[in-house]
């Protein structure tokens, strides 16, 4: 490193949610972990005990957490880790200049702190697919139980078996409670991954599968044009705080390195990266130059750096690339058209097919999952579901096979574009050819013609395939196909795809689910302003879309808003009614005066009372 | 009128949209006749023609219009309306100070010009279901059959009857090319109606019916705390220069009859209301003392003015009512809610059932259509498809039958707050229990857990029953249950109905919606950025996010974005590796390639040919 480094000034956003508490539940097995959750305060006047809800952002949410970007985070993990004995320290890759594009007097700072990496020791399968089919419940799969039951803590069991059975699954298998064992054993099948490398001890543990919570992965990362080292770990900090499960460094152009280190250190989710965009850049650009030594080095480099998953397009066969000829918008994943070009170039199969059995050899011994990518996804409505993109779905679930046998994990990224008659047998297939893998689409996009609303285009498509079984949505924002996101496209691509995911553990009985539609529900029937803005997914735009109108403090507590006025509102004029009906409670206050009526003989209620039943 | 009328200040949005000239077909049948669509210009290196557009913006958006709100606009139907010979010219009910609520030194200004109003001669019934049974093909029934048209018409037979083949239409039959007897049969039937009060000349004609392209309705109407009349016709303006279909007035407070001159007399989209609240007004806005006096006198109004659908809420039948007793959020329809007060009031069943067939009478004499309201709705997901909202459902049925007896058109307005697994029984029990009169739903509202975000909670359940065969979905903007949705708001919400009902479309098979799809597709492809924009629903927000990375001129003809940068762009590497392959047109380039290889024995490519083919 010859150039002086750059300072590099940031700031994050930290403290907690509105009228919220950051906590942890412990653990039973392993009695160290400290599993996080927010705990939303209700107003007194509901006399409900405070709502507690799947936390996504890391120690940054919490008051009292000291937050220092320059040291990291705790390494949470790292006990677990070193404790299961089958790791070694080891003198790892030495950074090099084209690690960072040559980057030269524009070169990021360096994170100040590093340590020497771990591998596995000779052999040993580091993974907690390994340890699953082993028997072993890790201190991973215990952590991740806890914070699937989290939404579904304070109901009992009755409601949570009548909430399951609400819902239509498409044959996910969601038990009521979520065990350790049922996590161990998801895993075991294949059906699960904990994406958790051994280098990145700082997350908190999470699971991806269809019968466990629909989660939500953002995009971030520099491109060649905009962008740098301090917006991308706000960035980050900024998407899970929103509520991103994962988050993926898709950086490009220089100072790829240098910023995804940062990135690491600071992140409490998984991360994921794409490793060709790397290994392009350390041929200069030119697809044709890329090779398996260079791609192998890429793959140590950000396996040692503690990526938790990576996006590899070997189902990219030479064989499907000219079923994309007639497409209306050809190849359209970066991966994709990069291993489609080296592939015609050389007229072979790519290295990231033949030499795919040594990148899990080399996956296994960091536990990096795989995310096998779908390079020749559809980019348009019109090329969707076509020979191309099935064909590679087959190749997949073969190399998810090798993958399994060398005891990796692996999901299946899925499409794409694809309007809304297509998108079910895209998930039916994919469960068929993946032996179940757990499935990873970016959307789908149900339209082409909305450019600027691609979030929503996509987030319709994102609910419902979530609904037939994805186990993780991709996010896509405002600004996909017309420019990388800023700060806001982040927080709006996130809240939708939470939106999104949550319609889909809805509708597919998920137990606890529903818990916050009715607080959320009551709150508004009560007229409890404050508990709706805190219970809802972005607390800030709630409130503030309240207050543009009706912005003094005494609204907080009227009984309308300024959508209907006072005269007009529904729930006002049925709380009316209610009090009307003789009642004390709101709850009851119709059921008993149609008890009055029967009572009094009014064939009326009696009809009303029997069709109830009907 | 005591007090002096307030002036006015009108600035509404003019202008056409970016590259597009406003172009009118002409009839066959009635060659007098005008009917609008937009024609969008494509760079000349597309090779295409240019694209025409369904377009409801009215005049507003033509550079040849003279626009002056003080004046209104053309009154384009009554040649037509006069020319059947059924109606009369009366002097109209006078208006009141009741009717505007009392406003006294508050009243907004009388629009300047007015008009005698028309009704039928005595007996005849004006409706165009009426025409459509004696088997008259009205000017209307003619105009609607080729505005349907627009997107089809430059389509082959053989391509629209390829996209009708790849849909999934849930049994709607949608034929591939939209003849005006087709539509006078979808009338005559009852599954389809065109909004069109004698007394609003002024519209182009629309119809609503699932074997026609989905619309939508946005809602505007000033609150007893908010907005103006000025900003509502802007509102009305704005709604349909993005797509809006029909606007409903929801104005409550004080001037509703005046607001809703103001927005009649320049609206070229049927307007609806919900006279109730009007009525409500007249009684001091205490529900008991409504009359089918005061609701008569105030349809009598409406009817007057040109209001082309009423909801009304005849379905709430004081047996229902105790079934909404144990919801979470009670009843949540506005109108709803008055009419459960006034039954139990009163314990008898509501004005608007026991005097449903005098409304038919009047709607017939005007020939406003019945948008019959769903009162019961649910109003959160833990409510959807109860006792409550079911028989209510059976009840719309029973008074839709009523209605049709009487000539009168209708249309069933449906929920509300469903989760996705039980959206698809609504659109089924709706079509089994209404004999397949179009449904109009709002949303639904698959969570409630993202106010702020419910837009796109329910733009999610808008797509889904657009697709299972919803005719019209009514909006629903980013305030929504929050406050009064501004501008920006109406804007939001038409924009993600327009792609939830496009979206709709594009999976129904409706022939011509792909078009748009493929053209904006194409124009990604060969990066002719200035056509993705003017192509996008909404241009001016694609080409701003566009900009705010790469603003310059020389980036419209870039072969990449922000997103991912020069050596990153996958369509830029497709089109690379097309044109490597060596031939003369993208399209052909890889298909030549491999025809190349399998000349020359090439096991690869024959393997991948016979794959397309399986």
């Amino acid at each position: 490193m010859n150039a002086p480094p750059r300072q590099v000034a940031f700031a994050v956003t930290t403290g907690p949610l509105p009228a919220s508490l950051k906590r942890y539940a412990p653990g039973t097995l392993h009695a160290d972990m400290r599993v996080p959750y927010r705990e939303i305060a209700l107003h007194p006047s509901a006399g409900e005990p405070p709502f507690s809800v799947y936390d996504t952002s890391g120690p940054y949410s919490d008051a009292g957490a000291a937050i220092d970007i320059e040291k990291g985070l705790a390494r949470l993990r790292e006990p677990w880790i070193l404790a299961r004995g089958d790791v070694e320290r080891y003198e790892g890759r030495r950074v090099r200049a084209e690690d960072n594009g040559h980057a030269g007097k524009h070169l990021a700072a360096e994170f100040p702190a590093t340590s020497a990496p771990l591998r596995a020791t000779a052999g040993a399968a580091v993974t907690q697919l390994a340890y699953a089919r082993a028997g072993i419940v890790t201190p991973e799969m215990e952590f991740v139980a806890i914070r699937e039951n989290i939404e579904r803590a304070n109901l009992g069991r009755e409601r949570l078996e009548e909430m399951a059975r609400d819902g239509e699954s498409f044959g996910a298998e969601i038990p009521v409670w979520c065990t350790p064992e049922f996590v161990r054993d998801e895993i075991a099948r294949g059906r699960a991954i904990i994406p958790a490398n051994i280098n990145h001890p700082e997350t908190e543990p999470m699971i991806i599968g269809r019968n466990f919570l629909v989660k939500i992965n953002a995009n971030i990362g520099n491109s060649a044009v905009a962008s740098s080292v301090a917006e991308e770990v706000e960035k980050m900090v900024w998407a899970i705080r929103w509520g991103a499960d994962t988050v993926m460094d898709l950086s490009t152009g220089r100072n790829i390195h240098n910023t995804r280190e940062w990135i690491l250190r600071n992140a409490p989710v998984p991360i994921g990266t794409v490793p060709i965009y790397q290994a392009l850049e350390k041929v200069g650009g030119i697809a044709e130059e890329l090779t398996w030594d260079v791609f192998r080095d890429t793959l140590i480099e950000q396996c040692e750096q503690g990526v938790d998953y990576f996006t590899i397009h070997a189902g990219v066969r030479l064989r499907y690339v000219p079923l994309t000829a007639n497409r209306v918008t050809g190849i359209v994943s970066r991966g994709g058209s990069i291993m489609a070009k080296w592939c015609l170039a050389h007229h072979k199969e790519s290295f990231l097919y033949e030499a795919f059995p040594e990148i899990c050899d080399i996956l296994r011994a960091y536990d990096v999952s795989f995310s096998l990518g779908d390079g020749l996804r559809p980019g348009s409505t019109a090329d969707a579901n076509d020979a191309a993109q099935f064909g590679e779905l087959e190749t997949l679930g073969e190399l998810t096979k090798i993958a399994w046998e060398r005891d990796c994990q692996v999901m299946i990224e899925g499409p794409g574009h694809v309007p809304m008659h297509k998108i079910k047998v895209n998930m039916e297939k994919q469960l068929a050819a993946c032996g179940e893998a757990p499935f990873y689409t970016l959307g789908p996009l149900t339209t082409d013609i909305a450019p600027g609303y691609d979030h929503i285009t996509s987030g319709i498509g994102a609910a419902m395939i979530g609904w037939f079984g994805t186990a993780m949505l991709c996010y896509v924002t405002p600004k996909e196909h017309l420019g990388l996101p800023d700060r806001d496209d982040v927080k709006v691509g996130v809240v939708t795809y939470k939106v999104a995911a949550h319609a889909a553990d809805l509708a597919k009985g998920h137990p606890g689910a529903a818990a916050r539609d009715d607080a959320l529900s009551r709150a508004r029937f009560e007229f409890r302003w404050e508990d709706q803005f805190n219970l809802a997914l972005d607390p800030e735009t709630a409130r503030d879309f309240h207050d543009r109108t009706l912005p003094k403090e005494a609204h907080k507590v009227a009984h309308f808003c300024s959508m209907c006025g006072p005269k007009f509102c529904s729930m006002q004029i049925t709380q009316e009614l209610r009090a009307a009906a003789g009642a004390m409670s709101a709850e009851a206050g119709m059921a008993e005066m149609a008890e009055k009526f029967r009572e009094g003989g009014s064939q009326i209620y009696l009809e009303a009372e029997e069709r109830s039943r009907g």
